[in-house]
């Protein structure tokens, strides 16, 4: 008999959630998942369901298409082609609604290391070209130059992965060489086994590569993740025209994405301040005789991190503040010479770094906004 | 590149903990769990993972092993026979210390229904008698047969089970018949799915059938068990002898388990007393002035439940009282005539009910213990 | 120096939500509150405090009006009158957005035990009046007819309290009496440390006193909730037709409540009914070829708990289903003679039982729908 | 009526728990509490018990001693000296096993700003200096230096409290005054509304202070900590060689503190190395024929967070990996030169910084072991 479809809601704090920025919805999704058809232990199915759960609108289907394939075939685990698992998933995220993206992972040893395609249509021609050579890099390139024929879109796996980084994370001269053909597109900056890499952070800012996040999930995500800890998956977010995975695709290319992991986002300021603009609202200014009152309200699933930047010395107000998810806090503002001094002037500036929204590796993003005491 | 291996804990709330009793140990096993070599959607090493953090002792693998397996094959999803999702977890059983017990779930329409049988040696032979015959009740003897030539021991699954008990749980003729050809060993009296069946708890008290519980899970646990609301995972607790698959066959031909299912406990007087002594264990007893100080510890994770009994009436203590995991608790006994009034009698009896321990349907446990000021 | 507002939201698991019925604001109200200036350990403020995080709408301040205070006054703790920690809270109400009501706890020895008197205006002349006499009942009658000339309206607490009642829960002739000169308005069936009464909640019934339910809390909430276990506040329920102190009294008067406590719902069918339909909406309702799918939505906070009812036997749908907090769960009706089989009738009934609404004890609300396949 | 004693436990991801360091108990002290009897909303009490269900050994009560007090006897709230807090505090710490320290907090504009002062006899001595004087230095030195005479344990508040340091946090040429007389002995280096402040731990270091954390909570802790998502208190670590007053005010004037706030661990590599191999305990190292193997369990209810150091360059092992409370680990040591590479040495160092036990500003503690492979 079958167990009744599990559909609980996970508790809030375990979904993800972010305003719409203008002009583009903006979705979460894991690029980077694998499956049963490779060396996950997961049904496609339950990708979806787990997704669904957690608020995550994109899936990318990133099983492995090497020799892994044939071994289990021979083992007689399964029998079928290196599109099955997308095609299982395509067909439960039409019930759940959830977007599943066709994609592929070429697996490497380094340089270059590990490639995700996306958006293929067939991972059989791309994965026996694969097979067929020896050469690392050779192999990949021929394997993303099939790919590319499928209008791929290629990112660079976990640079840092200390299988293949064992003390540092290294930029190689086979990565120039695929990033000068343009056979990539995008860097994992985040993954789920290896966290944040700045080295790579700082790559995709210099090359203009988009910016990708994803778990690398093997195992049922609830063994991975400490839900009851309150974590949120790590993912990409990505500013989409429309919903659908032409809008994802579109997105992908025009460097529309940010990457969420352990609290933080990491952007190009183009993308994270509309975000951050959507997310905490000021939504309301009133200035009192002797101070000012500020209310900001956080509109995401996302705590976010206040500090006191420069430019605002000649007023007071907290140096430090974590304005929780869903938050509504109200900020006084007031004269910086001792406590609850009275504001003196009728126009300043307040500045704040937003501590977990990162421009660049070290670099926060900077909200400073003049506030002038009405006539 | 694959994620490193899942382990970090559950929080203590959703892990299994019981004391074990005078000459046995007490196992939590989950004896109804379906992979994807049937119609579940986790690979058989998740569900070893899952059990491992959840304090889970024992699993059975119980595949369907009907005609959904040839359907698969012919799918191309898989090429195996009906064992190996027992083997898959075996072997992973042993790196986790999780005891695996073969198994197999044979589903009829009903009468019969589905039955499941434990501790087999090979499914195949079971599985293909079962193919062979178009009768409901004729091809499940057959095939419980020739389990039993393999020492099964053979469980009815959840006769409550809405698609094949539309409007009420019935016991039929065809059930008569296979329980007084000894086909019929135990009843689910809790599935993850339905519930507890209170008809099928009184069915195996009057037939003297072994009591199991099992979650006939399908997908990743964790979107099955509401974890964050610190939901424990429904399960037969078996008091064996030794920790092995034969300490467990042991017990089950014995009768020495009793059921736990949404934080109630199922047993006989025989197997629950002993079990409710080692979990509430009374640790100190003081004669004062004028009260007596009971304090009692709760040594299991689940919550013990006690209400006043009668037999106590010239002595005042809470009428109602939850004694939470772990939890150390104080009890003040006193006379019963007005809020505070000091004890009168030198010699009286603490009579409780455990009000979600149940030893048969709508009956809790009774404890009832004298105590004598001493000389 | 001052620890800035704490103002983070608690888990959605544990605020309260219920949508609002046909006319009426749904309040959640406890109704049984003591602070620092009786026996409580919690400042007046953090009453308030603590029901903004948990979604609770209505604090009543009913500290203890007794001797307690002026031995309190004498050992210096402090020295203000009875109504000092009701002028506290309502001040701090109104930042907060939260609904105060004046009250206070007149504890007498059983009979009649203990009464709260809400919407008073001087604690002062009751209490005094209460030290004067020596007789439980006549000091009792003399303080409510105090508070009546207040426009009290006066809850009988906890009549299941065990220090008042060590072996059962009686009704005294003294009740009586009270309740014929219209001195009783309501009865507290709930209580957070006592739990549920059936008793008193027939007893309600048989007389139409309004059911009131609180929490009788004396420490810091959270030490007396188990928040981490998803645990919402025990409350009355109020539907009032303005969400103001002048609502609350209305709705009181008129017997607008019902009561929650450990996941139940207690209150008649006529405020029941409308809460259920409009927390549990069928949002989608289509006849396909063999069966009928409906769609339900649970907009509370509160899980919903249903099981078949008799009169749809000639219909097939799972037996028992709890829909959680949020969750949106599609209903699968077949015919009822094996698993899957075809939908036969054009015209059925859907019959529910809402296990955990609960119109009188030990009876769930029947929910019972005629749904027709169009034309 | 009165609540039973809410007494059940918190889930175990909200206690503290270190294990005991050769020599010395290790406690954790809240050193920094109000209560109702200054500006806190919170009765000591329930101070005492919040402590006991977190896993806190130590509180010091440290109400302001200033004006507010004689504010409050002038409103009415209170009549009674300025130690009553304490003594409220120490006779309930009995009972429930927690250890109360006698304190109070000096508060004077900046600079100084405000200290506490430990294990003093009586409030009042200090206080009606304190009220004498209207120079901030003066009324300061004057009130530590009786504080001193009481033999008080001085220590200087959150110097980076927002609203007294508002744009920069500053060593003040009166603070090196009130070092130089001896009457500055340690720094809180972690406040529970200012968190961390590098400055203030660089200052502690450069002039031999004790390292201190308190939450200076007002609230009831629960709406100041987020229990729901796992926080952990902000405490002191106090390494102690007795359980007593007396064991923490030795271990303080001894300087063998740390300070926990935020996952984070801030003490001298003398006071942290022994807590973190007591922590994260190697309980098994084997070498295999192609690597080596080495499981660590960490034996507290912290995280810990581990990367690979610089000197093991010839061996891989994971780069980043999070151990979390009570979890055992696998570290599986190889060859560097690619994924799974046989191990080529038999001697070999394991690097690791510990990058959330910090030794001084931005210095994660170095652990370092060699490894040989045994003939």
């Amino acid at each position: 008999m079958l167990l009744f479809c599990a559909s609980f809601a996970l508790s809030a704090q375990n979904r993800h959630f972010f305003p719409d920025v203008e002009g583009y919805h903006t979705l979460t999704g894991d690029m980077h998942v694998h499956t049963r058809f490779s060396d996950g232990d997961v049904w496609p199915t339950s990708r979806i369901d787990e997704a669904y759960l957690e608020g995550i609108d994109v899936i990318c289907i990133t099983d492995h298409i090497d020799d892994r394939h044939k071994r289990m075939v021979k083992a007689g685990l399964f029998n079928c082609d290196r599109n099955e698992s997308y095609r299982i998933a395509a067909k439960h995220g039409k019930k759940k609604d959830v977007i599943v993206i066709h994609g592929g992972e070429v697996s490497r040893g380094m340089p270059p290391g590990h490639f995700n395609t996306l958006f293929v249509s067939d991972n059989e021609a791309i994965a026996v070209l694969n097979d067929a050579e020896k050469d690392h890099y050779k192999a990949m390139e021929v394997s993303l130059k099939e790919a590319r024929k499928q209008n791929s879109f290629n990112v660079w796996n976990h640079p840092h992965w200390s299988s293949q980084a064992p003390n540092e994370t290294k930029w190689f001269p086979e990565h120039t060489k695929l990033f000068e053909q343009g056979l990539m597109d995008a860097i994992e900056i985040y993954n789920g086994s290896e966290g944040y890499s700045p080295e790579a952070h700082q790559w995709a800012i210099d090359r203009n590569l988009a910016l990708i996040g994803g778990t690398d999930t093997h195992n049922p995500i609830a063994l991975e993740l400490n839900f009851n800890a309150g974590v949120l998956r790590p993912c990409t977010l990505i500013f989409a025209k429309e919903r659908t995975v032409e809008g994802v695709e579109e997105a992908l290319w025009a460097r529309r994405t940010a990457v969420y992991g352990d609290g933080m986002l990491y952007g190009s300021e183009e993308v994270l301040r509309p975000l951050f603009e959507a997310t905490l609202v000021m939504t309301k200014v009133q200035f009192h005789k002797k101070s000012c009152e500020v209310v900001f309200e956080n509109r995401s699933n996302v705590p976010v991190v206040l500090t006191k930047a420069p430019g605002s010395e000649e007023v007071h107000y907290k140096r430090f503040r974590i304005v929780h998810p869903q938050e509504k806090f109200t900020m006084w503002i007031n004269g910086s010479d001792y406590h609850g001094a009275p504001l003196k002037v009728d126009e300043f500036y307040l500045s704040l770094y937003v501590e977990n929204y990162i421009t660049a590796p070290g670099k926060p993003l900077l909200y400073k906004v003049k506030l002038t005491r009405p006539q």
